[in-house]
């Protein structure tokens, strides 16, 4: 189409991802035309936790997907149908994509957009089963139905000094924020956030902006609990001795907490001593018991329908073990699925604008350049504490 | 205390209840004084299949227990601090205690109170471990924190008129609108009930008063499914051939459901051919394929913590063999526990009395004397598409 | 463009409309190109309560404005941006125009979109300061953001059979619902809707919907209310003498409402024998008197900013003499604004097609032709019971 | 009934309070007895602007009234029904009295509670036409229905030194939020609050408290606006020459806000060099024009049915000149009434306990003995940018 060129992060196969010359983008997805769509310069791209499910070899990814779905960009080319959007915007891209025109989306559920996967609802830009949409981690990117998905900043200028912490509203600052909404977080709450990855800590400092009293996460990993700490969290090791519900009374004076954010997943590991062992369940258990009767449960957090790389039948199948009936004594309501972005990143870019929200210093924002995207997944993978955020262009200040 | 007598409906152990003299009423549930109760005489008192659950022998409730929870009377006594109900009024008395003074209360969720059992939130009449308080299938019943608790009828002649509507009030219409509810159920909403007993078609009566264009009823007793086609609801019959979907599309013109209300609980069979299998999960991963993505999942039907009869260890605990990944596809929220009755009675009694609701018509009423308890224990459990209410002193007219 | 020809009702002065020759409609709005716009054979095209507003001279509506803002037609064109609607597509199409990209739009707000209006916040067809968009009342009709804004009804042949309900879509059986929704109706409310003229008479169908116990509806016309008495509400003819509340007594045995709809507006006229006399804060004022404390007001019915043809300065200006305090003593809230018509009209379609609601009787629809438009704005004035519906081509069996 | 004695703040007539010796409270109110009752020794009791408009002259409040609704004390003695609060339990006591057991207490709605006012719903410790109940400013004083009213603080130490900020758990803090959360503030709001008095510096802090992005304050008084920006507030200084929407346009790059809490009410005056002359519908009519298009207005402000001191005769009946129509232009909805305190204190005495609010500080509470009350209304009243809270027993450390 063009003699533009484009690199990106190629998945290669389990545990193997690569920088490669890849497509530039079109205003196409194959043979279907995306005149509504724009092509970004991509500022920033961030690797995410639910990119490495792939990596790991968890999926049926095929070898050859361009990664990447958390994307901040420059607006260099708009496609006809496009009217509100313009050449030079700075932009913030929600991961899930979405047309602006079906049930779900006037509903505001645009992370299950009925017109953008044929396979089911809801897409996603560079991950398996999603609709096949390119990813962005790249240094170009297509961005359809652009009117509508796209957060213009109010400006360029002052958006470039932020970007470190704008360029966590395509993603995880929304998806911890939903977990904490729908886990029914407001002033006072009592707050227990499972996971202190990226998801889990940005879940954090969403709680803390709500209004909650106490913020208390629990993970495995000592980097990620001190992370937490730097800004306000009470932490749980789950590494230690002691039942939770001992662990929570130490913090708060009280056994149970009001709210339960599931920042984990189906990858969750046993507690205590067996932490090498998978249990999907555990989590979801774990809410039941320390949840307040009445309270709610968030989980942003991935479940999938399908696990061919699970340790049990059962699990293969997406079947977890859950003690549901524990639940159901408390009144204990769930509530799943990907976050919506839309509903949520114009908020949150304005408590970032106006000073309320350090978030790129709560998830430990680490800038990498797209060549050392394959390092970044490797040390995200071991557990570091850090946020890596890719800047292809190298247009990033430090 | 007093030489008044008093009879009632006796667990005996698994299979069989009795009617029995029992101790008339005092103000007072063992050394726990109850100056804020009222004796009532027991104008009428239903089974629910959730009596079911204890005379089947699946529980650990003990011989000797008074059953009972879902009652209408008339106000004979009343403690010393009770300032508003008065001699002579025909109240509701919502199956869960409530003590209209804890955080949960305050909240509305009466269902969860904390101050009316020792062992965990929330209680009811004559259940095992739901706080020790005396069943109201009796004669006379005592009812503690009247003034919080009891629905007084504005008129008690009109009252008496539509008395086989009204005890519906205690538990399954509000359960069953409950369900409805927190399913999303509005105007113009489809709707699946899974479960045409007395909770499925209050459900689906729910269903119809809230709005809903189609209320669809699966259940494998074809006399239940008659009686939901009796007020306007379509249905499935589970023991026949075919996917779900497919007997969905020939109703709706859709493969799926806005809102899905599981009105079974841990006791529910495989569908088809091995409708003999008790299959606990099966309800609610069948909720997760039918209904569309975002919609909600009610599940009045109750799951237990522990279920010693249950068929295999898992069961045992409480665990079940959830496709949780499926609804976290689809961004579903499931909303458990019992119904806090006192959220909606107040309401549901204005659209019987103003005659917008033939609730008795739908669940099939059946008044029987107080002898015949057992009888309706039997007939009950045997599938018979009738909903017993017990009169215990002849006061209901035919 | 094109030697196609049109025909619509058009504006010529205080109270005068005329048949006119107009032009065909273009894929455009001036300088605005409308790529994303259809163009429709109107099927169905009522004649508005608010449109009197005009013709009686209220306004500034220039002289050969195209009335018509409540349109249902067929799609004989689409635009080169338009994916989803269909040539041949029976659609109801919103009277509020929304560009479904804007944050109000995303919000779900599509009666103050920003974008389609250069004055202010949200746009109609064929309305005098609404964005300048060409009225409906006509042959063709072109409807821009096509996608967004329609609703496709699923089955045309199924459509055409119900036309006569389904055309009540387009506005005053979601504004009337959306009056009811703001008031808080729900199963057992006892509702006030103050007025029966089409607006009023489809906001009580609709509290019937919704479950409500009991509604009451004045006026001072005898066709309307006994209109009204025809689908089972009760009704308060305002000449009478008497107080509100002894009249509600009467009806309920209670002297309040727990819901308030006022499908009035500024053009309200006192109670009683002073009925000749506007006195545009009459209804305001009523609703805080009779509204139970904790109720809530709706209010569809329209005030405006400017009213050149008040009797007073105060009210040229917009400004009523509210009795603010008694709502506050009252705790009540007041809901106001353009019904967003899409987020109920998908609903209300789904009620009507599995014949929930039989709106098209509730407020009297009568199919007249095009050139017969003029009589029926006359008769619509002088207060007839009825819903005027324009039937440009023929198209609808009697 | 006893020999203990009791002192208490009494009006004495316009402009005239004295600290007199008062009855010890006994437990009931008049004939009605309060064995639900319990008597406190009064820890703190604050000076609250509502207050100031029965000092002034304003209402019809009788010589003789014993002033003060904003409690904080020590349980000395427990009526016979009272259960769960206990002698030397430390409490916050809600203004508004409610009993628990009605209608609108079990929705919630403690401020219009049935059944603790002959007059109308609602009543309050210590104001005209509230229900008589004594009030407040005082050593002790008698709460009723006090295990439904009591707040209790988990433990007393704590309390104790963190009671300057736990004291406006009674009355402004709740107030000032529930005034925010009815307007909508949330994550990413831009606030405009009216009137930087302590009802309006708490609605600020509130406002921080639920994430908004940029508060703004606006007031006449200098002392008070310069208190509003001592906490992060914006401030806007009515005196000042040119338009709301320019200074907002300074502040925001946006000429209105999202949310408009009034914490002004009827009292208000005219903006600019008009400021001595009282306008009541000046801040209403502010709201409609600042507030965007599909924003809410929260109306904490008290607004009066009658007053008996108005400057004009329609304002005497309580009735305001508002611009309507603006607000219905822009969908606007508007919310009133008294905040139900106990929807919200248990949530922020957790904010307190837990350092996330330093609500004493945002509103510079100034502690002052029961003898210097008459002085402290008097500084009050002249503008002193303070929060005024008697400790009548010396109990609180400095």
């Amino acid at each position: 189409m063009s003699n533009k060129t484009n690199r990106g992060v190629v998945y290669q196969g389990p545990g193997k991802v690569e920088v490669q010359a890849i497509a530039y983008p079109e205003l196409a997805l194959g043979n279907r035309k995306c005149d509504h769509g724009v092509i970004l310069q991509v500022i920033t791209t961030n690797i995410c936790g639910s990119d490495q499910h792939m990596v790991r070899g968890r999926t049926t990814a095929p070898e050859g997907l361009v990664l990447g779905h958390e994307i901040t960009g420059l607006v260099i080319e708009t496609g006809r149908d496009v009217e509100f959007i313009k050449v030079g915007d700075v932009v913030s891209v929600p991961f899930n994509i979405a047309c602006g025109r079906c049930r779900n989306c006037k509903e505001g559920k645009t992370g299950i957009c009925l017109n953008v996967n044929p396979a089911r609802p809801g897409a996603a830009y560079g991950y398996v089963d999603m609709g096949g949409w390119v990813g962005g981690q790249a240094e170009y990117v297509m961005v359809p139905y652009a009117d509508f998905n796209l957060l213009k900043f109010p400006d360029s200028e002052q958006a470039m000094e932020k970007i470190q912490d704008l360029t966590l509203l395509s993603d995880i600052l929304p998806t911890g924020f939903h977990g904490c909404v729908t886990a029914g977080v407001g002033p006072g709450s009592t707050v227990y956030i499972a996971g202190a990855g990226p998801v889990g800590l940005a879940a954090a400092a969403s709680a803390h902006l709500l209004g909650a009293a106490c913020v208390i996460v629990g993970d495995m990993i000592s980097d990620r609990l001190e992370q937490a700490r730097s800004f306000g969290c009470e932490t749980i090791d789950l590494r230690e001795e002691g039942s939770m519900e001992d662990k929570l009374e130490a913090i708060l004076g009280d056994r149970e907490v009001d709210c339960f954010v599931d920042c984990v997943g189906f990858e969750a590991h046993a507690c205590g001593c067996n932490s090498h062992v998978e249990a999907p369940a555990t989590v979801l258990n774990s809410a039941m018991t320390i949840t307040r009767a009445g309270g709610q449960i968030g989980i942003p957090g991935l479940y999938v329908t399908e696990d061919p790389g699970a340790v049990d039948e059962n699990a293969k199948q997406g079947a977890l073990s859950m003690r549901f009936g524990l639940g159901w004594a408390k009144s204990h309501s769930f509530h799943t699925g990907q976050c919506p972005v839309m509903k949520y990143h114009r908020a949150l870019m304005q408590a970032i604008l106006f000073d309320k929200l350090e978030i790129a210093k709560a998830v430990n924002v680490q800038m990498i350049g797209l060549d050392q995207a394959p390092e970044g997944y490797a040390d995200f993978d071991g557990g570091a504490a850090k946020k890596f955020v890719i800047d292809p262009h190298n247009m990033v200040k430090a």
